[in-house]
C-alpha cells in the first residue's frame, strides 16, 4: 500500500536527478477563468514530462543486482524517454519496445538518451510479446508506465512540491490516462490537506476513467478518439482503488475546448504544453460556477508536441 | 548617470508588480553547446517580455502629478503592451500610437490591458507626429522604449536577479536592438562581478550595434533584414556609452542559425521564445571555442510570436 511516506521517500530519492519545476501563474487567464490558477510546470521537467519522476523513482528503487540487468518497457510516449534517461542516470541499460510506426522524433529522443530500441509491429499483442522476449533474453526489469507502486509514488511528488509552495489550495487537478499521476497526486494532496478537493480532467473522447468512477469498476478504454494522445489508456489495477478513495470528480471536456485551452496557455504563458496537459484548464473554463474564486493547482503534465503539426494549423 | 544603485532601486520599486522569472537549464542543450547555460526566462515575464521591467520602473518613477496625466509611446511591439499594463497598475492611462498595419493580435493585447490606441500611417514620421499630437492634447508623459535612464535601470534588474541566483557566471549574454536591455544588464553584471564577460548577440541582417562598437560611434540601422523583428532599431544615445564601456564583444549570427536555435529551445526546453531571444544561443553554438566549459547566463528576452506563422513552417 502506498502512503504519503512512500511519496516523501520518493521525493528524497529522486531529488538529485529531477528538476524542481516552477509554479507559474497568469493574471490574464485567472481573469478569464474567474479563479486563481497555479500551474505546476512538469512540461519543464527533464524529458518534458512528469513521467521522469515515476521512472526515476522506479529505477533508483531497484537493488544494485536488479539494476545491473537493466530495465525495459513498451511505449512510444513520454514514459519511454523518461525510463531511458533514468536508466542512464543509474548507469544501466534501458530496452524500449516501440511500434515500427512510432514518429522518428520520438525514436531519436529515446535513442539520444542511450536506450536500445527494439522494433515491433504496431499492435498491443506484438508489443507485449516483444517485451516478454526482451525480458527473457536480457533479464531486464519491466517497469510499467503507470500500474506500479513506485511509479505512482514518484508521480505524487509533483503534488507534494506544489503543496509545499502553495499549501492553501482549495483544489488540485490533474489529467487522467492510466491514472499514475492522478493516484499519486491525490494521495499526496489528501495527506497534506484532508479538505482539499481533488478533481481529474479527461477528454470526452476517452472518458473511460469517468465511467469507471461512476460504475465502481474499471471500464476499459475502447477506441478512444481525442487529440490528447497521452490519455488513451485504461486505468491501472493499482491506481483505481486510490482514485475511488481520494478523487472527488472527473470532469470531461471535448477536443475543441482542449485545443483552445492549449493555445491560450501557449499565447499567454509562453510555455509549450501538449494537448493532454490542457484538459485541466479546459475543464476549469467549462465549469465557472464550480471553480469561481477558488485557488486551484493544475499539474501541467508535459510538453512533447510535434512542432510541424500543431492542432490549430490543420 | 545610471549606476548599480539606480538598478537596485528599480528592483525594489518594480518588485511587487513583476514576476521574478525562473532560471532554466537543459542538459541536452548544454551537451550540444559544450558549456553550461542558464536561461533567465523573461519570456515568462508579464506581457511575455523583459520590457515589463523598464516600463514599470519608468511609470512608477513618475511623480503623482505626472502619472495622473498618463503615459504615451509609439510602438507595435512588446514595449506597447508593457507600458499599457504598467499604466493600468499605476491606475493611469496609456496612449499607444500604432501603425495602421500592426497585427490584430498585438492591437488586441494592448487594448486588453486597457490602453487607448491611436492609429497612424506606417511611417516613422507619421508615428512621431501622431505621438506629438497625443502628448500635446493629453499632457501624457512620453516613455521612450529604450533611450531612457529609467528604462535602462529597469531592464538591468533582469541581470541583477540572475546574478543573485547564479553569482559565479563567467559570462552574461543578451540580444541587442536599441540597447536598453544590454546597457542595463551590462551595468548590473559588471557592478556585481567586475571580471564577468559581457557579450551581446545580434542578427547579421541588423548588425548596426556591432558596427557601432567597432566604429566608436552610433551607426544607424538602415534597411535591416532579419527574422528577429525585435532587434531592428538603432542604438540609443544614452545606451551607447554604457555599452562601449561595459560590453566586451557583439557576436553576429545569421537568420538560419537563429531559427534553428529557436526551434531547439522550443523542442528541448518547452518554452516559447521569439526569434529575437534565440540570437544569444545561436551565437553560443556558433562560437564553441570561445564558450567551451564556461558558465553562461542568457537573458531570454521575450516570447511573443504569431502561432499561426512560425518561422520553420514557411
Amino acid at each position: 500500500m502506498i502512503t504519503i511516506k512512500e511519496i516523501q521517500k520518493a521525493a528524497e530519492r529522486i531529488g538529485p536527478y529531477i528538476h524542481r519545476t516552477p509554479v507559474l501563474s497568469c493574471q490574464t487567464i485567472d481573469r478569464q477563468a474567474g479563479c486563481q490558477l497555479f500551474f505546476k510546470c512538469e512540461n519543464l521537467q527533464k524529458v518534458g514530462a512528469f513521467k521522469m519522476r515515476g521512472a526515476t523513482n522506479a529505477v533508483f528503487s531497484l537493488s544494485d543486482d536488479d539494476a545491473a540487468k537493466g530495465v525495459a518497457t513498451h511505449s512510444s510516449g513520454n514514459h519511454a524517454q523518461a525510463l531511458a534517461l533514468a536508466a542512464r542516470l543509474r548507469g544501466t541499460r534501458a530496452y524500449i519496445v516501440m511500434p515500427s510506426n512510432a514518429p522518428a522524433v520520438k525514436r531519436a529522443a529515446v535513442a539520444g538518451y542511450g536506450a536500445e530500441i527494439i522494433d515491433c509491429l504496431p499492435t498491443l499483442q506484438a508489443r507485449e510479446e516483444t517485451l516478454n522476449q526482451v525480458v527473457v533474453r536480457t533479464g531486464a526489469v519491466f517497469i510499467h508506465p503507470y500500474d506500479d507502486e513506485d511509479i505512482i509514488a514518484g508521480q505524487g511528488t509533483a503534488a507534494l512540491e506544489l503543496l509545499e509552495d502553495y499549501p492553501d489550495l482549495d483544489m488540485l487537478m490533474t489529467p487522467v490516462g492510466g491514472g499514475g499521476l492522478l493516484a499519486g497526486c491525490a494521495l499526496a494532496a489528501r495527506a497534506t490537506n484532508p479538505h482539499i478537493r481533488v478533481v481529474a480532467a479527461e477528454p470526452s473522447g476517452a472518458d473511460d476513467a469517468a465511467r469507471s468512477l461512476d460504475a465502481g469498476r474499471i471500464i476499459p478504454s475502447v477506441n478512444p478518439d481525442t487529440v490528447a494522445d497521452g490519455l488513451l489508456t485504461s486505468l491501472g489495477e493499482l491506481n483505481f482503488p486510490i482514485i475511488r478513495k481520494h478523487v472527488d470528480s472527473i470532469w470531461t471536456v471535448d477536443d475543441e475546448a482542449i485545443i483552445a485551452a492549449m493555445r491560450l496557455v501557449w499565447e499567454r504563458m509562453k510555455i509549450i504544453i501538449e494537448p493532454s496537459s490542457a484538459v485541466t484548464l479546459a475543464a476549469v473554463l467549462n465549469r465557472p460556477s464550480e471553480t469561481a474564486d477558488q485557488k486551484i493547482g493544475l499539474i501541467i503534465s508535459g510538453g512533447n508536441v510535434d512542432l510541424d503539426h500543431l492542432p490549430w494549423s490543420n
